[in-house]
């Protein structure tokens, strides 16, 4: 291992910050987490110069060898100024951060881009995407997004915005989405949003019941039993109480799973990819809404398309993000020199 | 110019064979266009060369001094092997038509490829793209599909099959394709099944009024005038029959449109591509159903990806064919050197 071909790697959500040193094989030699104390832009830029500099510690190397640090944000970033367009998790809107950054560090060449398009390229370079040219990583958490990569290049949109699977409309006139828009598969399939799905129609049910004169709803006891109450209601518990038999859990997981399904088979149909790598706690957390979607993927993806399709789990978790950050800010300073 | 910078340029039909000699700008320096008269593979391909040579005779070059052809089929193309996997228009699965092709031009170096892959790279190199380099076409005729360039590389898919964007599901259970499955989006927005699916309700609303005692159905007065009889419905018919406030027409057109715009809306949103060209004899003959798939595309489309996208019309219309397969077959020969 030369010293010289040493990265950084920064993952920023909006409750930590971790950092890494990786090789160009995608090890990581040494890392840093911590939470972030605030979330004013020049503090996170701080924040984050400390993490890769403690990582750098941790890894016994010396910050200033670094050749290159990568970022990785939940939230647009615009191609070409590193601007943060926005950032709902920050709470950011038109954040020059990387300038805050480079302004913290003046001498280390960097790069920033989108959390889901670092955790495609860590995948790719190190993970259950190795070698693979045609790659889709979707992640179904709180939120729902992919991250691209076609020929071997990240594709990032035009703008910078591609890989807003979330947002696809899934369902006209339907729920309504963090976004402002009706439908999104998000809106359906994100972890807060189908827990909120659950919590109303438990409250439906809780009225509808109090109404005739019942103890228990008709639909969603078990449910209401072991959430203890329907503001208590959350994902896990829906896959929990779907698994003891619950009914209202069991549709709504199963028809996130069929819209989320629906939405994969098209978007491989169009793209034609070589591998998807299906992941994110929620989908990761409920086997029935991750059945629904590859029966729905079985059903309706063009053959041609289904048969070069091969479906795995991604492998570095955690570390997807600050492996592909300094790994594509590798790639990306690599083609601008 | 110098002569050793031209290509012949094919595109093959179902009908017709068309061929021209094309300049690195782009500019068809001569053509030729012939009827199939057989489509026994062998036939084709003697019907293939015999038209490049007709064309290069046009153009006053000869043929000898081509530096390679390009060829493009409606189908599905396998990458690398040239196999023609599935050519509904000719009849064919599993031909290996580049290899035929070969047989009977065997100096020159020849590439074979998607139809609307052709013509997006076409419309790119001398069209409505012009140095776009992240451009979809998306063409609604008899069929519907997706040229896909991105980051300036043409987005053929790991088994050469990506763009099939007529048959991703618009509507689950909904009406049966031509591909087997239900609900494609080309089971609605492709020209005969368009016209089949008012051909349905006309005999359905006939059959009511007969029912009645009444002379003429209740929707579709209009357009059963227009065409005659069911039998003789087209989207041509359709779109006048609408114009003269014919409801069957106009419901069933700006539903299509609906469809269409939505499925683009989200193709938008996940890829933020800069241009969106929107062609094809049934759209282009329809301002209704265009109209309807544009405010879709402006209700749904994600802001950060529609406020960077332009949409035009192609600008090369039937020329797109040639220009696309001369230029694509320079660009992956040279690629391939």
């Amino acid at each position: 291992m030369k010293r010289d071909e040493l990265y950084v790697g920064v993952d920023l959500g909006g409750t930590n910050v971790r950092a890494a040193v990786v090789d160009l094989g995608g090890h990581v030699l040494g890392q840093e987490k911590h939470r972030l104390l605030s979330r004013e832009p020049p503090q996170v830029a701080e924040a984050v110069v400390r993490a890769a500099k403690t990582a750098c510690g941790a890894a016994g190397m010396p910050f200033g060898e670094m050749k290159g640090m990568g970022v990785g944000v939940a939230g647009w970033i615009e191609r070409g100024t590193g601007m943060v367009m926005n950032a709902p998790n920050l709470g950011w809107r038109e954040v020059p951060f990387l300038k805050l950054v480079q302004a913290r560090a003046p001498r280390l060449p960097m790069w920033i881009g989108n959390d889901l398009s670092v955790a495609a390229w860590g995948e790719r370079a190190a993970g259950a995407g190795r070698g693979v040219d045609d790659l889709i990583v979707v992640l179904v958490g709180s939120g729902v997004g992919a991250g691209i990569i076609l020929g071997g290049k990240l594709h990032e949109g035009v703008s910078g915005v591609a890989g807003e699977f979330g947002h696809i409309l899934v369902h006209p006139g339907g729920r309504l989405c963090g976004c402002g828009q009706r439908g999104c598969l998000e809106a359906y399939a994100g972890g807060h949003n189908l827990a909120a799905w659950a919590r109303d129609d438990l409250r439906i049910a809780m009225a509808a019941a109090r109404a005739a004169g019942e103890r228990h709803p008709a639909v969603g006891r078990k449910l209401l039993e072991i959430a203890g109450e329907p503001d208590k209601v959350t994902a896990a518990a829906m896959e929990r109480a779907a698994h003891e038999g619950d009914e209202l859990s069991r549709r709504l997981l199963e028809e996130a799973g069929n819209l989320l399904g629906v939405a994969l088979s098209n978007l491989v149909t169009v793209l034609n990819p070589a591998r998807l790598l299906l992941g994110g706690g929620v989908l990761t957390g409920s086997p029935r809404m991750m059945r629904a979607a590859m029966e729905q993927i079985d059903a309706h993806t063009s053959k041609a398309a289904r048969k070069a399709l091969k479906i795995s789990a991604p492998e570095l978790g955690e570390q997807a993000g600050v492996v592909g950050a300094a790994l594509l800010a590798r790639a990306s300073l690599a083609q601008a020199a």
